[in-house]
């Protein structure tokens, strides 16, 4: 907020709780309000929550992502100069299907010890986060898609998805597409993640890689993230947990939120304000004279939000 | 052959062959012979093999492992002393299951443009794995096991799967044994993969964990591979792809198969000689006198296996 405000962003809040009881209308400790609020205004950031645990109701994300229809994941991942990792010059992105696969909640017993679960690929959502994944490429700048599967075990539930991707591919022939089996991308990414640009995948998947992928660079407290949902909603979010241990002990790094923000800020086109925020804070990070406690500093979360205040 | 030679291994081969047409009792082209041969010697050794593409036949490697029920694949994944990567000191073994999860085969079109695919998880082979894992960790004088998962979002089938590791880690309480979920495992392998010994897991975590840890130690022409099977066969093997760009061309890094070689011989208890041949594999890539096509270097698959042999 505060470096929102130094940034004069013409931007007004409307902010929402994660309740202390259960809302009937979402199953979960979300309100309706604050669904409804990310709805009307079109976009939204979400600071890291943790469901509650206990019985007769959904995770908070998961209802998130049902709710608003969030169907893609876009997580940028870029080596950040001064944060030195083993990795130079990562600068990819993973889009991650974010609605099915997987994450279809349906398993069963078939008899007693063995059990089973769904994983379901449908050409609406694969078709929906292909044509978000080239749309971005091109909106972006970048070169070329990888669509990742395992569709040589998997023929026909990846075989859709990678058909689908195919599809929009020739849409857009200024982009290079490639297929590239998971295993093989995951030893491709450990030995030289430079070769990669846009990744697109089905949900499991992308759960896994866009983890990976913020390891590289440092790790969660460092990926922003984005959601898009239907009807061109944007839900940014810092996707680290909530750290209850360090929580309101002001030792939180905010890099992954606000570089989160920036992302929200580029969907509304603010694109000015956008780069000013987010080279405030690469020459904090640069500069490294803030570190906050998971980077090995001991700076708090106000000493660094007031150091990229200063680089505004 | 050459090397254990050299190495005077107590050891009668018989030679199999993939063959140039399916065999009706495999339905693919392994012959009956070379799966007779591997049941009836217990123990076997298998260079990489690509499936010949076409209909009507299965995978060899998928038929391998459903004809002789190899039901764990063991990569042990160590750093090698003068070839560097970005990472020292790695040192984990990945034990995946081999027979079931996402490797069903089951898939199907619900309707038009809907399909989906089961992953099967049953208390026997995810108990039989477990027991594996920990017998492993206990004979190698391993002091940890983690279970790779994803129960969160996969209640039933990856929670069975822990449920069984659980109770198998009940029975070791000399081995300390804990639970990683497998998108924060990426993320920590490659922060900081000295976190950890033994990881066993479901089938396709496995396949993609195994090959990134692969990957952290220089690609999968460095890393052995056995796979157990019912009644105590061990099948080692060579996992990367038969790399038809190099056949026949005496370019092939041989340190792979030759590391497989050697939990061959651990299998059949001859550690003498295993170390012997190990040390000398380790010997001649830490010299780098002898550096294959692969790993940057110009030797020959004969110079560098002449090598191994003036080190025995
Ligand atoms: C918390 C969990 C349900 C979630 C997921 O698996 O999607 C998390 O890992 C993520 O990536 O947002
Ligand atoms: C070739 C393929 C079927 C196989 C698998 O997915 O198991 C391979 O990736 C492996 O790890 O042996």
């Amino acid at each position: 907020m505060q470096v929102f405000n130094t940034a004069e962003i013409p931007i007004e809040w409307e902010e929402h709780y994660v309740s202390d009881k259960v809302d009937p209308r979402t199953e979960s400790y979300l309100t309706w309000e604050s669904l409804e609020s990310v709805r009307r205004n079109g976009v939204g950031l979400k600071g890291p929550m943790a469901t509650p645990i206990g019985k007769g109701h959904r995770s908070l994300n998961l209802t998130l992502r049902k709710e608003l229809g969030l169907y893609a994941n876009v997580r940028p991942c870029q080596s950040l100069p001064g944060y030195k990792t083993r990795y130079d010059g990562v600068n990819l992105v993973t889009i991650r299907e974010n609605t099915e696969g997987e994450y279809s909640g349906l398993e069963h017993q078939v008899v007693r010890g063995v059990v089973e679960s769904l994983k379901i690929i449908t050409r609406q959502a694969s078709l929906r986060v292909a044509e978000y994944a080239f749309h971005y490429a091109k909106a972006n700048g970048r070169q070329r898609v990888s669509a990742i599967h395992k569709a040589n075990i998997m023929r026909k539930t990846d075989g859709l998805f990678l058909k689908c991707c195919r599809e929009v591919a020739e849409k857009y022939p200024e982009i290079t597409y490639e297929e590239v089996i998971i295993d093989n991308c995951c030893m491709m990414l450990v030995k030289n993640p430079t070769l990669f640009d846009v990744l697109v995948m089905p949900n499991l998947y992308g759960d896994i890689i866009s983890d990976l992928c913020a390891g590289l660079i440092g790790g969660l407290g460092l990926t922003p993230s984005c959601n898009i949902g239907e009807g061109g909603i944007a839900l940014a979010e810092a996707v680290h947990g909530s750290a209850p241990d360090i929580a309101g002990k002001n030792l939180a790094n905010p890099t992954a939120l606000l570089l989160s923000s920036v992302m929200m800020l580029r969907h509304l086109n603010l694109n000015d304000k956008a780069d000013r925020i987010q080279n405030a804070i690469l020459n904090t990070i640069a500069e490294g004279k803030y570190r906050t406690v998971d980077l090995g500093g001991s700076s708090s979360t106000t000493d660094f939000t007031k150091a990229v205040c200063d680089h505004l």
